[in-house]
Formats: structure tokens, C-alpha cells, sequence
């Protein structure tokens, strides 16, 4: 055994044996071939989707690594969760600059826990040696026809946002000197942006319950401009309406705080549409989950995103979302 | 419209809206939700395999866009063509630098004739700035219980190989200063590396002929030790009967060369194995498809891969394949 810590010599196929292999759960083949065999549910749509997580991009390259472990399969999870799937298959490609066996520990155990929970196998993938990049790619079933689409959206629709938005944009807006943040607020915040915790359970009910989803990734108004792109709609939202956390609730008035509850990303929480008669049924749903779901706005004519004060006067807003190349 | 080659300030929604979008052909719901949607056929298994390429590890800086579009997806087909499957979906995530829009039209460009030619539809991805990293992921279909594994040779089966092997690790040797070729050797060999050829259609025939398969991606005797690990067995093959170019066969003695014939990889051949009896069978594939299959070896008892030359004599050999943490 090498000592965990050290970069040692273990090959690729060692160490996809030693820190990425479990026994599957639903699969014909998984690990160990060309490709992975799955076994399709009869009725059932396959939905699949991927992201990658780059050092310095999406992570800083201090982040504990089995956060990160948990995070690469959360925000993938975060995508079933708005498309109403249950996940059930996933791939792992790895680029690592070296072997290093207390990260690849702690990044697989956080992957793990979370697979586990969820019931998905790892059922391939790819290592390479490389600048530090992940990349997971996962499958989930959803019954035919039944799937939250960003296409549903209509006219008269309530908005709603599932738990708190703005923590982990806030707790990069600290990191990078742009907001004071105390100790306490500080720890949850960074909790909140190395831990998210993906909406599985509730997408899985709004299926019902639902006209059209997203996953707020990317920051809550460019995630719901794409809504409103996809299903020919426009929105409007109030500002005071939109939850936050205790933490920032003094601070939602700063220009830096009103930035990262709308535009800040890395929420993973769900924003969704349902038509107006399902609102007590979807505040039912609250109290079962044990999940805050907000009324924030609703879907009117046109095609633009617009944010008011309780007071109805419309806010100006700065920044839309995350864009890479932007 | 930005010029191609500029960097631009194109973004990360209008890069996949103006490179990555097609019409999809058998998909419910492709890219621009949270997860695509896919149409599975009743009595299939889905097949699903990744693979990243990373700059510097898998291909040179200065690689024409075109040909790395070609290749990224065409090492994915490769896998399910070692199991035989028929492929239907990808997905594509890009780290970049910066957007180049000529880069991303070459890129693309080499990505879709490549997936129009074998039917497939691109249904997701992700990008992201970063170094410039591609990950594939491929899925497909193979009829229930027949896709070719890497677990059922049985001793007594004959080793096959299609093509020739040792072009694309004789370019690379070649690149880097360890072999030297002549110029019109070089750029056949080189063009094999850029531009390799997923065999797709062998793999869907072989199917109901080979017992076990891999695809030779880095290097045969590496690969084959796959199938002699998954399946409890050993091989022997003898050197000479190893295929490989014209250019090639007048220096395959020296030891550069032996080993990128036998462990140098790249190749994205298919190695398979199948009873004896099914020889004429396979030599009667090989002129329809117009493909070389040549016979290198059997399959014995025992867990190791040995080569031999005409005599019999065994040939000692320095390197098994490439592995990216040796």
C-alpha cells in the first residue's frame, strides 16, 4: 500500500480499482469494458445531462476534496432534479496533475456518499493526467412524457424558488474582497457553496405539480430568462419576495447582497412555474418535504425577466447570471 | 457577426447556439433543458462509454481543430464499437481558453460530419473557460445480451486484429525526436493519428461472430491483457502476423517501432477473439466491409500475454501500453 498523501505510481487502472469501483445497483456491465451496459425501465425516458468543474473556474484549488467529490455529482444531480428524473447511472473523467491518495480518497468518499444516497452507479469513465478538471456525466429515468421541461411555462403561472438563494455567491464574494461577511455567516455561506444540496425528492413530486423547471445554477434571473426564452413567456419577480438566509436578510439591500440572491449562482435550489390552483397543494408539499418553496413572481406576456420592489417600482439589475465567456 | 479567429465576446449560450446545435434524429428533447431526453428501443441496452482528451496529454497544441473534432468523438465511437453497439447520442464539454471563433468552426465542423456520417445526435454538454480539455460521452444501443465484452474469450478462440497497427504511435515518435520517418511515411502516419477510424460497422457484424472484443486505444498488448484479465485467461501471438503499414513493415524490427506496433496505442483498431471455426466466416467479413482482419495469436490457458517471433522463439517486450500515472 503507498502511503495516502504521497503522489505515488499507482496506474490508471489501479487507481479507478482502488478509489472509484462499488458493486452496481441497476446496470448489466458497468466499469471495466468499452462502454457500460444499463438496464432501460420499460415506459421510462432516459434523461441525461453532464457538467464539468474546472480548478480556479468553478473551484478554488484549496477546496477540500471530498466537498468537491460531493459537489461534481450534486450539480449533475441539481439537473435531474429539475428535469423531475430519478437519477440512476453516472461517469467520472478525471484530470489530475498527480496521484494523490488522501485527495482521490477524500474526493471519492464525498462522491460516494452522495451516489449512495441517491442510489446512482458509477458506471465508467476516464482519468488522464492533467490540470485538474471534472467532468461527470449523469442518467436518470423520468415516465414517459412526463418530464419538467424549460418549454411549459404559461401565462398567469406563479413563480417559485425552492430553500434560500445568494449564500454561495456570497461566500465567493468574500473570498474575492467584495463583501464582509462575519465568521458565523461566513462558515454557513461556504457550507452552502462546497455542500449544495441537490432537489431530487422535490423534483421528483413537481412532476405533478409543475408546468416548467430549471435548476438555479447560474443565477436565478438567467435562469428564469431561460424559461421564459424556451416557452415564448415573460416574468416578473419581487425582489423582497425572493428567500434568502437569515445571514444576508440585513445585508439584501447592498448592491453586492442584491447581486448574489439574483444573479450570484452556485444555488442549486429549483425554480419552477405551476399554474395558480396548485398553490396550496405546493405549499402542502412544503410541510412534507420539509423544503421552503416561495411564491416569487409570476409569468405575464413578452419576453424579458423584470424585478420590482414591494412597492412595485421596477429595479434596475446589473448582471443576469454566469456566462463563461462573458 | 464576430470575424473568425478573433477572441470574441461571444457567450457560453450563443457558442453552443452557433457551433454545437443540429436537428436531432431520434431524440425527444436534445440540447437547451437540463437534461436531454432519449428514446430508447424496446429490447435494447443502452451502451454508454466516455473519454477526455486533454492538451499536451492526448494531443498536440497545434492540432488542426478539425481533425480534434473528428477525433474526440471518434475515440468514443471506437469503444462501442468494441461492444458492438450502434450509436446514437453524445454529449460535449469544452474547457477553452477564450472563444476562437475559427477554432470552434474547424472543431465542430470535424465533430458533426463525423457524428452525420454514424447518425448521431449531439444532446448536451457544457463548457467552460479552462485549459483546453474535451470530454465525450457516447451512448448507443446493442440488442439485449449481445454486446461484445471484454469477459468471454475461451481458450482455443484465435486473436484478430483489424487494420494495421503503429502509425499513430510512430507519428508521436517520430514528433518527438525517437524515430525518424520519411516525409510522405510521416504525414500517412500522421493522418492516422489526427483522423482515426472508429470501426463501427465491424463491430456491429462482429457481434454475432467475436466471443470478446476491446478497441486498440493504448496499445495491443495492454488491450489485449484486458480481455485475458476479464476473461480468466492468457494469450500468445506471434509477432510477424501483427498487421501493420507498408511504410512501417522495412523498420519493424527496430525496437522503436516493435513497440508502437505492439504497445503504442492510438490505433482504434479492434482487437477481438472467436472460435476457430468462425475463420472463414471473418475472412468473408473482411471483403465485404473491405477491411483487413488478420489473425495474430490465440488464446491459451494462464493469465499472461506473450509474443513470439516466426521461429517461436518468445520476444521480450519492454512496454504493455500507456498508462497516464506510470
Amino acid at each position: 500500500m503507498d502511503s495516502p498523501g504521497r503522489a505515488t505510481t499507482l496506474s490508471e487502472f489501479d487507481l479507478i480499482a482502488r478509489y472509484f469501483t462499488r458493486a452496481p445497483r441497476h446496470t448489466t456491465l458497468a466499469i471495466g469494458d468499452d462502454a457500460a451496459l444499463l438496464s432501460v425501465s420499460p415506459g421510462c425516458e432516459l434523461a441525461a445531462s453532464t457538467d464539468m468543474l474546472v480548478e480556479g473556474v468553478h473551484f478554488f484549488p484549496d477546496v477540500d476534496p471530498q466537498a468537491l467529490g460531493h459537489k461534481a455529482l450534486a450539480v449533475n444531480l441539481s439537473d435531474l432534479a429539475a428535469m423531475g428524473a430519478r437519477p440512476r447511472w453516472a461517469m467520472l473523467s478525471l484530470a489530475l496533475p498527480d496521484v494523490d491518495g488522501q485527495w482521490l480518497e477524500g474526493f471519492s468518499r464525498g462522491f460516494f456518499s452522495l451516489a449512495d444516497k441517491h442510489g446512482v452507479d458509477l458506471i465508467g469513465g476516464d482519468t488522464s493526467r492533467g490540470p485538474r478538471t471534472i467532468c461527470v456525466q449523469i442518467m436518470g429515468e423520468v415516465g414517459q412524457g412526463k418530464a419538467l421541461r424549460r418549454d411549459g411555462a404559461k401565462i398567469g403561472d406563479d413563480i417559485w424558488v425552492s430553500g434560500e438563494l445568494g449564500d454561495a455567491a456570497a461566500a465567493v464574494a468574500h473570498r474575492c474582497g467584495e463583501l464582509n461577511l462575519e465568521q458565523a455567516a461566513l462558515e454557513r455561506c461556504r457550507f452552502r457553496l462546497d455542500w449544495p444540496t441537490p432537489r431530487i425528492a422535490l423534483g421528483l413530486e413537481l412532476g405533478a405539480l409543475a408546468r416548467s423547471a430549471i435548476d438555479v445554477s447560474d443565477g436565478l434571473l438567467g435562469d428564469l430568462a431561460h424559461i421564459c426564452e424556451r416557452s415564448g413567456v415573460g416574468a416578473e419577480i419581487e425582489y423582497s419576495a425572493v428567500p434568502c438566509s437569515a445571514d444576508l436578510r440585513p445585508l439584501r439591500d447592498q448592491e453586492r447582497v442584491n447581486r448574489a440572491i439574483l444573479a450570484g449562482g452556485d444555488d442549486y435550489e429549483l425554480c419552477f412555474t405551476a399554474a395558480a390552483e396548485r398553490a396550496a397543494e405546493i405549499e402542502a408539499l412544503a410541510t412534507t418535504l420539509d423544503i421552503a418553496l416561495t411564491r416569487i413572481g409570476g409569468i405575464i406576456e413578452g419576453s424579458a425577466v423584470s424585478v420590482f420592489d414591494a412597492a412595485g417600482r421596477p429595479l434596475p439589475v446589473r448582471d443576469k447570471g454566469f456566462d463563461h465567456f462573458r
